[in-house]
């Protein structure tokens, strides 16, 4: 049992994290599915990829998570004999703090002998029509930032609850993919026949995103990726090329037309006064024989820098930028302390873990000025794992708070509950909805 | 409150602190201007890059910092009002360490309603004729080094306490500038009719230096530069292209020059016994748009592999190596390991915030010998900033000391002071002083 | 004197070390020589070119430590009289641990005033018969692998305890070296007189090495390494090439046989079941100035995606993994986080400091399943060095369990330990001993 000084320092960041916890945010970035946004059985959390790509990472054959012909059952029986190899993952804390805390699951372990009566929990609960809104109350997320396909319909929800995000991957580096431009065209009632009608297409998208209540854009990108501008008659050119071989275009054709259609994305958002998420790093692919959602890997062969004629280009567009590689934060950092555009932006996937977070919140929460600090998002599925995401995110926040500005600094608790609170709940609110009255 | 532990822990890396700031020492690298050393108005301090460019990036227009037509009463009232987002920085804490403890200055925050009475202590206690004696009495600095360009007279001061640096950065990348030959003749007494001429002018300004006390030749470095020796017949070509074309001559000769005239130096600093800084990392220019010396970053994608033959090639030239990219620190103590004249400098700008400075120290502090870490640097512009830079350094220091050599390693208080005097201490001496008895 | 907080955490920590203390373990890599495994005086201990290379670096001129004519005395001499300035690294750590722990040495720091009797004691001691039992007993080390050359006979000591490792850096990387080829072909029975027979000799040197005793195979990786595969015909050519003109060979042919030999091991590993140790991002001779073996720096600009091929197309190799470069920890994180045959593998040389051990072993074992963490291995060249080393790793890992295991995430002591003991025991024997009863 802990002593006097851990009571006492455990009790100072653990008072931090109370304050923090009691307050409502919007959570600025998941994968949410308006329609089917909680779990209706284990499977849906289970299905988390965390879940399954460490469970083949540990040794369980892929044939056995997402074999064909399996049901269900037969996959959480395999992915809960897997999860022993797992016990020392803070994604298997979060898995339990959802059981315990969401589902009143009792155990303190999930294991092949007691799953079902978690498996029960989720689907008796999962079938109450107000669950989704249980979800977002117990998590304390006042809304959430979907990721929604550029022909989405945007429709069917309440997307003041549930904001649309458009995100642009599939445009960019994908334009050639068959039925692309047709979705493009249909969505957007512009016909991309010519690389000046493809640009009003997409600026067709952006506006009908923003009247349907879309607070930003966002893409993920490939650490070879160069932002520059294309000119116009290459750009038309390689927009040719695309259109008459698709994705068997001659890859630098392909590599200009997704420079020249990422810039485009771009001037959308100066034009709609939306900001412009770029989470850089992702290798995309890198291990085929990994399981759905499991094959991507990072790479850190590249610096912000390459982004500097971007940030440059487009003084009055917000960038917030996530990094996948965990070194590159100290660039994040730099760029964000000298580029009023340029914003951290949470702490994505393979840098989402503690030890990453607590190092990367340390650097950022004292070079950055407070008001560009966008702390935290959930990257989630479904709504269940806002609660242990954030809850993970806000321990690592008191923890900083309490060492390095109410003990190292000298600050009050209230001070630096307030600090945190920029991080938390209002730089969002800054960031995105600045039409609010700023929260100062 | 903290409770006995917090305060056996505070207390123990506080009396360690409290011995190091006790110590006079030499601060081996700033940009102090010695006819204009102190600050003589609020606006000495608050125009200090980092502020200006903090305010910048949080929202304070350019034009509002440094527009034309703006007196210091107006810049000043800007930058107070830009200072809230300002408030979690570290920067912010030396400005409140400045005014508490150098101009009594009473109030917790610097704000609109009472930045004047502080402005009105810096204009009284700025015309002191004493002022910067008093200030770097203060600071406990006993000589502070300067970076001086290479036609500076080096004249009018006390060069044993303004310490001449020749800072070699527009010889080496900006020779074919309109009117740096010409300065290099006049300065040096030698045309620069040749390239062997070249070199000849460049030794006489290195001897200039020397007889005037210089004690150090310092650069800073992009990413992309390569510090490889250039066949003289290419340095010769490249020098009549550059002297031919000016900054327009082809991008190939201005780097093969660059490289030629380093190694010049190089040879130089052997010839002298002298110390050659090297600041590597650094790109220019990277955010055109900001304001003055807030526009340059970094790029990590370099090795100091790149520089091991300049390092085999100059082994008695002692290369005090400053990186700004802080993934870099752990390249910096390995070559630190294993290279006699390599050795780690300071912590630098962007690397020089305490979360970086506590990593990058722990690493260097546990691997390098202890006579070969050349502990901190100001890197400052007015004297003001070596108080809460180097108290910033010795807390750091000191919690190092407290919790890997005391705590970890049981090593006595004494024996941990004594480490952190040759960092802090006794290598400056060592590494810019040799020919002093060694304070061993 | 630390009060009870420091007592209490301390005392947890030091619990948890007490346990993982008592457990006996299998070092899966060093560099023993099992014919004198151990030191016969204080020059075998102080020739560890950890001190020799950081007194070379502190000063120590290279002819006084390994110059022609210098016999163990002066060397010793030399050595001892230049230790001073180490005496903060966790090198000297290591020696006076041995001195005090492994020969009741009993001065606080090893001096020219008393150096002879540390000598005296270990020429004493390391001429009892049973020397190496004792030192592997008081170490808890069961067996020890080790770095074999490819025509290594392999005979004259207990495989068991000395187990046999195939280190391929001579085949790989130095095959048109004079006399690799004809000792391949005298240790193997193949000539290699085609490209065919070249990789059927290297499939028989795989064969002979697993008959007796082998469990691995390894080699060290320079970073501009690609393991991609080769066409035959041109890895033929390559050979061609190399087998005519050696090591003057074109460097793309001997980069393309370089690759080609490279797979063909990682074959043989995957048709005898044996893994195959990577340990990349070593640059050698960087410095050649450097005393024996203090010559090889690392180069961080490499990333694990160049690996990627090589881990896809052997799914049933393991290979454990080993970075030179600290900040690529988070990349092997990640990448063992996905691939089922990827293996953080122990803290490698430039890394091998506390703290770099402590931050890469956060990051490993909060996202990595704890059956695949290879905790760590001596890398020793003499017994002696296995006894601080991996009571570093120890303290460390302790430190790491007490503070992120049982503090912060509530788990129990026994539950911190037994997560402990999968890094330092039973982990090396699920992946090098696989036909054992995993010990689950």
């Amino acid at each position: 049992m802990p002593s006097d000084q851990a009571d006492h320092s455990r009790g100072l960041a653990a008072r931090l994290e109370a304050e923090l916890a009691a307050a409502n945010f919007v959570d600025p970035h998941s994968h949410i599915e308006p329609a089917s946004a909680s779990a209706t059985c284990l499977a849906d959390i289970l299905g988390y990829h965390y879940f399954t790509e460490l469970a083949h990472s540990a040794g369980l054959p892929r044939e056995r998570i997402e074999g064909e012909g399996l049901d269900d059952e037969m996959r959480m029986e395999a992915l809960v004999a897997g999860l022993g190899p797992l016990s020392n993952t803070v994604q298997y804390g979060w898995l339990m703090e959802i059981a315990h805390d969401l589902y009143g699951f009792r155990e303190p372990d999930l294991t092949p002998a007691n799953w079902r009566s978690l498996d029960a929990a989720v689907r008796s609960r999962g079938a109450e029509p107000n669950r989704a809104e249980q979800l977002l109350a117990a998590s304390h997320i006042e809304a959430v930032f979907l990721t929604n396909d550029f022909d989405d319909p945007l429709e069917g929800f309440n997307t003041a609850r549930y904001v649309p995000c458009l995100r642009v991957d599939e445009l960019v580096f994908h334009t050639g993919k068959e039925g692309v431009l047709e979705r493009l065209a249909r969505s957007s009632g512009v016909e991309p026949a010519s690389h000046a009608a493809l640009h009003e297409a997409i600026a067709a998208v952006a506006a009908r995103f923003r009247r349907s209540g879309a607070r930003a854009a966002a893409i993920s990108l490939p650490p070879g990726f160069r932002p520059d501008p294309v000119e116009p008659a290459d750009a038309a050119r390689a927009f040719e090329a695309v259109r008459a071989r698709g994705s068997e275009a001659d890859p630098a054709a392909r590599a200009a037309l997704a420079a020249d259609i990422f810039r485009g994305v771009a001037r959308c958002c100066e034009a709609e006064g939306m900001p412009f998420d770029l989470m850089i790093g992702v290798r995309r692919g890198v291990y085929p024989g990994g399981v759905h959602q499991g094959q991507d890997l990072l790479d850190g062969r590249l610096s912000l820098a390459d982004y500097a004629g971007l940030f440059n280009d487009f003084p009055t567009v917000t960038f917030p930028v996530s990094v996948l590689s965990e070194p590159l934060n100290h660039e994040l950092v730099s760029f964000a302390w000298i580029f009023p555009n340029v914003l951290p932006f949470g702490h994505w996937w393979y840098a989402n873990m503690p030890s990453s977070i607590e190092r990367d919140l340390e650097q950022r929460i004292e070079a950055v000025p407070r008001t560009k600090l966008l702390g935290y998002y959930s990257d989630m599925y479904k709504l269940e794992f806002g609660y242990p995401k954030f809850a993970m995110y806000r321990r690592v926040l008191a923890g900083v708070l309490a060492r390095r500005f109410v003990i190292e600094r000298g600050w009050t608790e209230e001070a630096a509950v307030d600090l945190g609170l920029d991080l938390l709940v209002r730089n969002t609110r800054r960031v995105f909805y600045p039409e609010e009255e700023l929260l100062r």
